[in-house]
């Protein structure tokens, strides 16, 4: 045991009710297990699920509440049977930080999509205690749950790699999307949608960003590299694109009419919705939305 | 030019209006051109498309209509360029008899894609006469659109195949379906559902039939040989099939939904759709609907 658990070492931002204000809150992490690392958390994404729970959404907050899931930092201790980890090393942790290690999910690299999946704040970790997230100087995980980052790779844009990142990255390869010349086109620019495009462009796709309005044209085309922008509402440019993508990714969240996108696909194209639809009964294994500004704490 | 295109030698059953009602029909058919084949026409599947087109459901039949296109038959006439077919051969055609040959869907052998494909009947050929289908005594096609059957393979059981068949047979190989141990539910055992298991048992899937009511049970696993049935509207049959199929081939028609579906697929299955939309507005690049029981033509 270290010293970390004899006090309330731990510096978080809490929610203690859904108004949506957080304040300084200080707690404990467990012990460094054996197959646990350590991580001095140096930034935390913004992900609108941060803003769901914070504000008991759906009903199941706990308060207080310590949000955050796209976590990175710097590993300050391991436990004696971690292997891929040393001090020192810049890591990442994303949406989950549990799993029962042992079914087929877990055997595939699909911890996410296991039943006893453990999300990284406001869920019941296997010993009883509740998760907090990212929101924090440190945190305490398994090392499966624990991703290396590159130390030449700013950590401040690694943290919404973590569940924004993923949740573009994920379908795009399994949809082998990472065929240079091909073409996608990206429903919505807000946190998904632009990881989308940069996604894209680094696979060397042909990338249409598709907007309600041309209030992110700027922004698509000379900050993130889209090749075209289109207002969907704008029936002659809408036309022009028939048949033309091999991928569409739809990143706009709530309920919203599909038949007009699906005219642009190519024969046989791919179409991934990964937006939130307007109602929401899930688990934390369909928490794939974006992600906002950059949390950083400031210790 | 052959003796054929001087009378009105090639007898068909025709609709006049839209009662439903056919009747015998005499009419020509091209010569047959230095690309065409000329077919006997011994069997041709009856298909819904027929009575929809005969009872002019979507307002644009062409009277006298010849309904079909599950047709086969023995080719008795080849022009001096026809290189794949000789007198004799076994043959099949399907549901379009012209294309431009010339674009990417054509290239790719995907000509029921391409923008002037021509459907088998009640079409605009590019000569500009009024395509006629396979309830008649023969037909006249470019050996593009010609299809060799095996000699030894029932000719009557090979009609069926060139609607039906091709239209659960396609998204399966697309989806990559044909792994023997994966698993496919079936939802619907009419024309489609009936291939689609069969298909199934063939690529070595366990087979799992979804229908409204039990009165098809005994035809799906005993007659198609079926791995399980499951009556869809009984909760604990559905929620014991919870997250088990790799895929899943939707062949009902009509509006229904599909969230009960759905979850009997494991993360990363494939869903596929191929019934009929209650409102419909299609090409004939998807007309992708069931067979029925065989016409045969009485010459």
């Amino acid at each position: 045991m270290t010293s970390e658990t004899a006090s309330k070492d731990c510096l978080g931002w809490a929610a203690r009710d859904p108004s949506g204000v957080l304040s300084p809150y200080s707690f404990n992490r467990r012990a460094v297990g054996s197959d646990d690392v350590s991580i001095t958390i140096t930034h935390c994404g913004v992900c609108y699920a941060d803003v769901i729970w914070t504000r008991n959404k759906h009903g199941d907050s706990k308060y207080p509440l310590v949000p955050g899931h796209e976590i990175v930092g710097i590993v300050k201790e391991v436990g004696h049977n971690v292997s891929r980890f040393k001090v020192g090393d810049h890591v990442g942790v994303g949406t989950y930080v549990n799993s029962c290690r042992d079914c087929k999910y877990c055997n595939d690299g699909l911890e996410v999509h296991c039943a006893r999946s453990v999300y990284t704040f406001n869920a019941i970790d296997a010993d009883g205690t509740i998760t907090k997230g990212g929101y924090s100087s440190y945190i305490v995980v398994h090392e499966r749950y624990c991703y290396k980052i590159a130390n030449d790779y700013p950590l401040a844009l690694a943290a919404p790699l973590l569940c924004a990142g993923i949740t573009v990255y994920t379908p795009m390869m399994r949809h082998k999307m990472n065929q240079p010349g091909k073409s996608v086109g990206v429903i919505g620019l807000g946190g998904l949608g632009h990881m989308a495009v940069k996604f894209g462009k680094a696979f060397g796709l042909n990338v249409t960003v598709l907007s309600t309005s041309t209030s992110k044209k700027e922004e698509a085309l000379s900050l993130l590299g889209a090749d075209k922008f289109v207002v969907s509402s704008d029936l002659e440019q809408m036309k022009a694109l028939g048949k033309s993508l091999d991928f569409i990714i739809d990143t706009a969240s709530g309920d919203h009419p599909f038949d007009a996108y699906m005219s642009l696909l190519k024969v046989a194209g791919v179409y991934v919705l990964v937006g939130f639809p307007s109602e929401v009964k899930f688990s934390p294994a369909s928490l794939n939305i974006g992600n906002a500004p950059l949390f950083r704490f400031k210790s």
